[in-house]
């Protein structure tokens, strides 16, 4: 099949995954099953050719979404809203199709994208729940949500996040504006809710792994803002495990009359 | 490892488990991977004696629980508050225990039982989602939620309820008390929650699968009064199916002090 180029609608679609069984969102290595991989099976068939895939976000390995936004162009005929289900009978069933929608030529998932919306789920029990497992960090320790809290507004705000990023990406700068980092308990869970114009590699899985750790009582919220300040990714604490993270929302100009009221 | 009779103390466990890879709750046949089957192993090898299990209820394949009441006679001298880690090492990751407690000599998990509450999920969404693919039934339908509301409350109370059951269990009598039945939204999802002082085989799904028909506007809410009076199967919906299914809570006389606050 041709691999086609700028030709034609321009489509974005919300798509949803169980990252448990994916070597992550995108292609590194031939032979490795990817979300993208799947995806541009699925619409190659559907399509009658092999799109060019541009995602929001990359996701590592184990981490889900609910609302990765991928776009393509595409000279196909096909119907837009006929797109998800016609997607369905050909997707693994650890990925879905929420919407499909033409968008303008000039639409990029990756560069137009003005937020992302993080969740991180942490479950609190001695013994492992078969529920939580695939979704959430299981975590033994009691954790004090009061002082994760205060930590999480200390880091609130336009900074260079160096302490909080793992070494493995360029990025041309380190600052991001960090807009809400919310710590709440939500019946057994603890929900973490992180947003952000742009996350560095790794940056919400470091910033739950140090939060866990002011939880635990290891260390204070006191010296949340010198860990910031210091950047040292030393000072900050480990990077907590992909399987309770996910993609839940990200945000273009173009749905700015839309409130997607995530909680 | 010899069988042991009722000597020693009766130990209570409130086990969860993913449903999903189970042919149900209870041996029936030799080589069939039952939740009964990995708890039985797990616990002869911490108490050093194979334990005869009392379950609560009996589930069937693909039907989850997060609050199935097992109980069993013990000689072994383990403390009892430390059985969930010792068997958390043993069982795999779809069995979970929530707790384990000592309990009087007479208690008996299956004839004590006062009441059992059930949930069930269902999903509405043209596609298949990810996230809801093990754990709820997928329909692709618009539910009228007010008109199942409706029905369900029309089979609330002290009934035969012969038109919701499957044949294949002998029971003494098809009269149950339904105490709550209740459709609500909850997000994406359409959460339907029974309780009674038992239920005949199949009850909740038989329930179920008649609330969607009048959901779905194929049947009237009006007809409900008339379809649990006929005491026929044929006039009752389809069978949900089962991964929809959910054992929330078993209830007993010695925990009558506990709200356990299902809600």
């Amino acid at each position: 099949m041709p691999h086609e180029g700028h030709e034609g609608r321009n489509v974005r679609l919300i798509v949803e995954y169980d990252g448990t069984d994916f070597h992550g969102s995108q292609c590194q290595a031939p032979g490795v099953r990817t979300v993208q991989g799947v995806l541009v099976q699925a619409l190659a068939e559907t399509l009658g050719h092999v799109p060019k895939l541009i995602f929001a976000s990359r996701t590592d390995a184990g981490v889900h979404a609910k609302g990765q936004c991928v776009n393509f162009t595409t000279a196909s005929r096909i119907p837009i809203e006929r797109l998800p289900l016609a997607l369905a009978t050909r997707l693994p069933p650890d990925v879905g199709i929420v919407k499909a929608e033409a968008v303008p030529a000039t639409f990029h998932a990756r560069f137009d994208a003005l937020e992302k919306t993080y969740r991180y789920w942490i479950w609190q029990r001695p013994t492992p729940s078969p529920f939580a497992r695939r979704f959430a960090w299981q975590v033994p320790w009691r954790l004090d949500v009061a002082a994760m809290q205060a930590a999480a507004e200390s880091w609130i705000g336009r900074h260079a996040f160096d302490a909080f990023a793992s070494a493995g990406r360029a990025q041309r700068t380190s600052v991001r504006e960090l807009r809400r980092l919310t710590v709440a308990h939500v019946d057994d869970a603890i929900e973490i809710t992180a947003s952000a114009d742009g996350f560095l590699y790794n940056m919400v899985r470091i910033l739950v792994g140090t939060l866990v750790e002011i939880g635990r009582g290891r260390r204070s919220a006191a010296d949340a803002p010198a860990i910031l300040a210091s950047g040292e990714r030393a000072q900050a604490g480990e990077t907590a495990p992909p399987h309770g993270l996910c993609l839940l929302e990200v945000r273009y100009a173009l749905d700015s009359d839309v409130s997607k009221g995530i909680k």
